[in-house]
């Protein structure tokens, strides 16, 4: 029921998904009634892969985590990550309310052993291939050992969906030297240094998309990597709206702009931010996809692919057994 | 002498400035013999305007900032500050080492009284025009005092040069909501919402490039504003490279880019980086600008030129002002 669209993109994402994957079962939660209507004939045609859950409330994308948490208990949201947690589904999707999805997820889902707090992790496009952050908002005011967490959590997620052994981790910072950052990042690189994992060192604002250097993991506190996600969304939005203004100009520009459509693009979907949609809550015992809420049905359809992918690697089982062995392990340090 | 380039981009750029603006005396500090060989027959041509003060020494751009200050007392750096500081400049523009730029202007300089550290400010080109952010990289660890000060002397700034009244602040948050943000930020808004500032609450980080609501100047911490920048920069590159290689793809899409070039080019300009190249030191008693150091002469063109404005608006002695006046404001209160 989320999202800034609702079932009008939810619905139609969920049944692309199901025609191109024959395992994929999926469970649509939220108004009954609503949603019948959106799947009409399609209903009959999954029958055996698509049930409906009906939830008589829903969060609204501007109340209070607090708030949905307290008086939502038989939304669509709450429903959802219940059915995680009773094992009636391996991951739980949505394009609502970001606090709210994190505030339920972490109430009904309870926290992995030896993690103190949630990150989101998400995919980005870079000009080699992609990389992986975290976290991207979930946490503001970061200590050392809550970025580690984040590295041990992101580096295994990584390695199990890029089949990567040694995914290179690298620490955001303002310069590569060993002098640059504030506390917390100088601390944390001591911690990943004698850590298991394999470190590269601090990288810069521009490796989130352009770094010169190979890097898999890059591991951020929550507020620098949001504010660092939206900048990125911003300059896009700024560069998309100026390629458009220059070929919507005059009639001759517009004319250029249909020769070279093809161009134009293949380009676009190079970096179309819908092919990366999709951030996984990562720290929890039990697998939630948060979709962008503006996703339209190319874009959410990719974030529940995504979930199909972390179910079929197990991905939030290794994340657990690692941190327990990294919790053995400090212990016997 | 500085940035990836020295004399052979700093050089064409100054002669262009002392073509444009007849009012503007440079004086051109570095090795002697290097300028003079750079400016060839200029150094006639422009005889009354243009002097040359030579410096037998260069800060490297990877030379740790107390190194060069303690080791290069005959730095074209330290001289071309050193002149300012005795009044023979009213500015400093260098592309060289940033931080040796800051340690040793503040060194020289000395703080406005009133402001414990400086900032970093910048232009940013958004959808609809233009913004100010400040800090993007001086500082890191900021509390929310320095948060206000530069606030405070971002504003005067803007007011200076944009001929606006009251300048629109916005404070970067990772929400819009008051629950949002970090300790620093939460305890700066309410300095800010206190203050004479024209404070107009939280923005994100996409309001850098492309809010939907007008902010001429966004205050942030200069760890934060780094990533933020940087991300920005990665993120044109990635798309830059995208548009450059789907043009390139084969001599079918290589006709397209040669048929659009007109298009291509107007698109390029008004996002042009290089049209907002230059950043001034805020904080420090005298003005000093520093140019990105990979800037061609385009950009370093832009980062004289913006020199030549903040004088001619006595953009530092507005903000030693404002900032006295703000003390004297708090005193009483």
């Amino acid at each position: 029921m989320g999202g800034d669209y609702g079932p009008e993109v939810t619905i139609p994402a969920s049944l692309d998904r199901l025609k191109n994957n024959p395992d994929l079962k999926l469970i649509l939660v939220g108004d009954e009634a609503v949603i019948a209507q959106h799947l009409a004939q399609n209903r009959d045609e999954y029958r055996e892969r698509l049930t409906i859950k009906h939830a008589s409330q829903c969060v609204a994308m501007d109340e209070s985590p607090a708030k949905a948490l307290k008086n939502k208990k038989d939304s669509s949201m709450r429903i959802a990550i219940n059915l995680v947690h009773d094992g009636y589904a391996d991951a739980c999707v949505s394009a609502g309310n970001t606090g709210a999805l994190m505030a339920t997820a972490r109430f009904v889902l309870k926290m992995i052993p030896g993690i103190d707090r949630p990150a989101i992790i998400s995919t980005l496009p870079t000009i080699y291939g992609h990389t992986h952050a975290l976290d991207l908002g979930a946490n503001v005011d970061c200590t050392a050992e809550h970025l580690f967490q984040f590295a041990v959590m992101g580096a295994e997620l990584v390695k199990a969906v890029e089949n990567i052994e040694n995914p290179r981790v690298g620490l955001l910072n303002i310069g590569e030297e060993d002098v640059k950052g504030n506390e917390q990042v100088k601390a944390a690189a001591k911690l990943l240094e004698n850590s298991a994992l394999n470190y590269i060192g601090y990288v810069e604002g521009d490796s989130l998309n352009a770094g010169n250097i190979k890097v898999d993991l890059i591991v951020v506190d929550g507020f620098v990597g949001n504010v660092a996600l939206k900048s990125i969304e911003g300059a896009a939005k700024m560069i998309g709206t100026a390629l458009k203004d220059a070929f919507s100009k005059n009639s001759l520009t517009k004319l250029a702009g249909l020769i070279v459509y093809p161009v134009l693009k293949s380009f676009r979907k190079r970096i179309d931010p819908r092919l990366y949609n999709g951030a996984s809550f990562l720290g929890l015992r039990g697998l939630v996809i948060k979709s962008h809420g503006g996703a339209d049905i190319l874009a959410f359809r990719t974030a529940v692919h995504l979930a199909e992918i972390e179910i079929k690697k197990d991905v939030i089982r290794k994340i657990s057994e690692q941190v327990e062995k990294t919790l053995a392990m400090r212990e016997t340090a």
